[in-house]
């Protein structure tokens, strides 16, 4: 699996121009440049990642991240109703604080969810120990645990660890502490961008775990962000609102919903003009959104991302909302990965999105095969769809470029509205369900 | 598969007083006893089935079913927005006769979906053919079609058919209309029952195919109902419409709702005092229940059935939603097939099930052992956990006991509020992704 997803995409399918036609076009990133680093890669902000014997396998388990002083710090949290312990005190001390935090710990191999009081005392405990030796406010500390669910947090080694995880904090420590989050992903999760926002370099870092709520009980996708500019506390928050929505809101691996999933993002420097607000929010949602990505291809069992894009809806919402069943559906997924081009599955999931739409609108591209048109099926080259997507699953590991790579690409036009939307999922792979099913037996 | 499922069960599980006390008791069905016969088990109703030549596999493809003169019908349709030809022609008969119709026709191959014009104009002249032969309303003539996606019936052999199709048709036709509204089924579905109303018999049958939205394209659960007492069109309606809620709406393979989804009750004969509807309708309720997890039992690669209930909600509908949720998680799904006893997933599956509950109220056995209480892990026997669901994969083929036979049963506890609800689905295994994935391939 590892190898077969770094092998480089043989060829890249230029778009025809008539599928495009019907689409907005991407909105492209302008003026946002990659850069190394991940979290630590804005200004001030330090981070560590140790081994602090949390997990049976020795593999990295204790992870830091510290931002500057007066940083502030906009959360989104699982919308599940069995919320961990340590949800219930992010959620709380955000609240507190009117937006403001300082550190977020994280420890992984535990989920400390469904244990009771004492999952609640033990977040508090590690959160102020960590506060006393970093000097902050408790209330400005966060904790996120990830792991197996109704197993609380070993505290001896946490608190021990709490010493040489300070110790190797640094302005290099990104990559250390992305790996220290880790449970059964395949891949770390990071990226940095970098843009001139009149005359300032601004930029944004991230980090992510987690593949779905995966592996034997295994809960969670956390994800931090960090930015070195500073943007008042409402307005951060409302750009992480909606850099959620078209991000982590807009992937489905398995469809369901962890005890512990948990977005936090960090902005902290000197304060920017509100007329830069719109291209810092365009570089928040582009790091969003390949973290996101880069969790729905790491999917248990996936061989390629799926991209589902809609347009012609009434509104936004109604897009994504389309786009999102049709990459939960189980039977496209199926499909996707038995490279079946099979389009009925397809408009039957954009039948049962709960939005209204015309059925007889439907057009429907894989890739750049159209496949429906006026929502009845079209002549194509089955062969040739099919190759397309073979081609997909030995491509470029998320290529940024969702024409090429490992993308398997699926458009839609679902009327003459002007609402578009996108959502990215993975196939499923008989390669899930023995991941899934055979665990204690 | 076909052997394993008919296995008998080697032991039957007691259930303990503790586990059952939280639970309203099991309704029972007083009165109401198995016959043969299925849907021609009432009196006056005739049906049959024959080999038209529709299905390339030369398997039984041409199903009717009459009821007799002064019929009221029932029915309820697909809530995909994308909907066949022949289920807009039978919600718009229906709507058009106030609830009154004599006869259904189904074809097996083609699910007439997607096909736009042709699509409507094939469903009508079928429906126009079959009602001039029978010398009855076309209006009062209804026709239900499944098989692939986006192709048309192939109208010659369709209407050749109708011939031998009227002339086959007999008070002992259930068995052959069953067989031939199958498409990938690996059994045939069929149930009566018969009780005594004030002093009379009075018998509802049943058959129903499908196994979630399945196979290549494949679309389409159906489920026909009849039934020899006369009921008021509305008072008929009303009683369709909670047993539907109750059975085909608690049930779920893979989440996809299919373009043809058609349940349609038929009820002809003496009218039935009004004292004797609530005993009538619980009859309706577990004819329905028995086709429903039929489907659910023959879901692609299932190995068992799985019964969620769910006690202590605030309603109902609550207690069902999250029945639901907990039968479509496909982390639990791949748990049970795996015989893995994972509370975790399953109270995460609760927890997203969009309805208020108590989390530290949370309950739950898996068979009998009890995995949960007051929201947090009990301590139990794994090992024996893990026996009871691997017995039940070896038990009798749908056990009408759900304590027996091949029926996981997973209860819960949300709360203290008086609402309870049920569900049933199956196991997610391999071979369902291998099914659905090689098809082209």
């Amino acid at each position: 699996m590892g190898t077969a997803r770094l092998r480089i995409a043989a060829a890249v399918t230029a778009p025809s121009a008539a599928a495009s036609a019907a689409f907005p076009a991407d909105a492209g990133l302008p003026g946002w440049s990659p850069i190394p680093g991940g979290v630590t890669a804005p200004q001030g902000f330090l981070a560590a990642g140790i081994t602090a014997g949390l997990k049976p396998s020795g593999n990295p388990d204790l992870s830091l991240l510290l931002a500057p002083e007066g940083a502030v710090c906009a959360g989104s949290f699982t919308t599940n109703r069995v919320r961990a312990a340590c949800v219930e005190v992010c959620a709380e001390r955000l609240q507190a604080s009117g937006g403001r935090a300082r550190a977020v710990l994280t420890n992984s191999g535990q989920a400390n969810a469904c244990t009771g009081d004492r999952g609640r005392i033990d977040s508090l405990r590690a959160t102020e120990a960590l506060a006393a030796r970093l000097a902050i406010e408790p209330g400005e500390t966060l904790i996120c645990s990830t792991g197996v669910i109704g197993v609380p947090i070993p505290m001896d080694p946490l608190l021990a660890g709490l010493e040489p995880l300070c110790a190797s904090l640094s302005g290099q420590g990104g990559d250390a502490a992305a790996r220290a989050i880790l449970t059964t992903d395949l891949v770390d999760k990071q990226i940095a961008l970098e843009a001139d926002l009149g005359g300032r370099r601004v930029r944004i870092g991230g980090m992510a775990k987690g593949s779905g709520m995966i592996h034997p009980s295994m809960a969670t996708m956390l994800a931090y962000v960090s930015c070195d500019a500073g943007v008042p506390a409402q307005v951060w928050q409302a750009m992480v609102g909606r850099a959620v929505d078209r991000s982590f809101n807009a992937i489905t691996v398995d469809g369901d919903t962890s005890t512990n999933d948990t977005y936090l993002a960090f902005a902290a420097g000197e304060p920017l003009g509100a007329e830069h607000f719109e291209a810092l929010e365009a570089g928040l949602t582009a790091v969003s959104q390949h973290l996101a990505r880069a969790i729905a291809r790491d999917g248990e069992g996936a061989t390629c991302l799926i991209e589902v894009r809609v347009a012609g809806a009434a509104v936004d919402a109604d897009a994504r909302a389309i786009a999102r069943t049709v990459c939960g559906s189980s039977l496209v997924k199926c499909a996707i990965h038995g490279r079946d081009p099979n389009w009925g599955r397809i408009v039957a999931a954009v039948g049962r999105a709960g939005v209204a739409f015309d059925p007889e609108a439907v057009a429907l591209w894989l890739g750049d095969h159209q496949l429906m048109a006026g929502g009845q099926p079209l002549a194509f080259d089955r062969p040739a769809a099919s190759a397309y997507m073979k081609d997909r699953a030995a491509g470029t590991y998320l290529s940024p470029d969702p024409r090429s790579g490992d993308t398997v690409l699926i458009r839609l036009v679902v009327g003459a509205g002007p609402g578009a939307g996108v959502a990215w999922g993975c196939d499923l792979s008989d390669q899930y369900v023995r991941i899934n099913a055979d665990y204690t037996t």
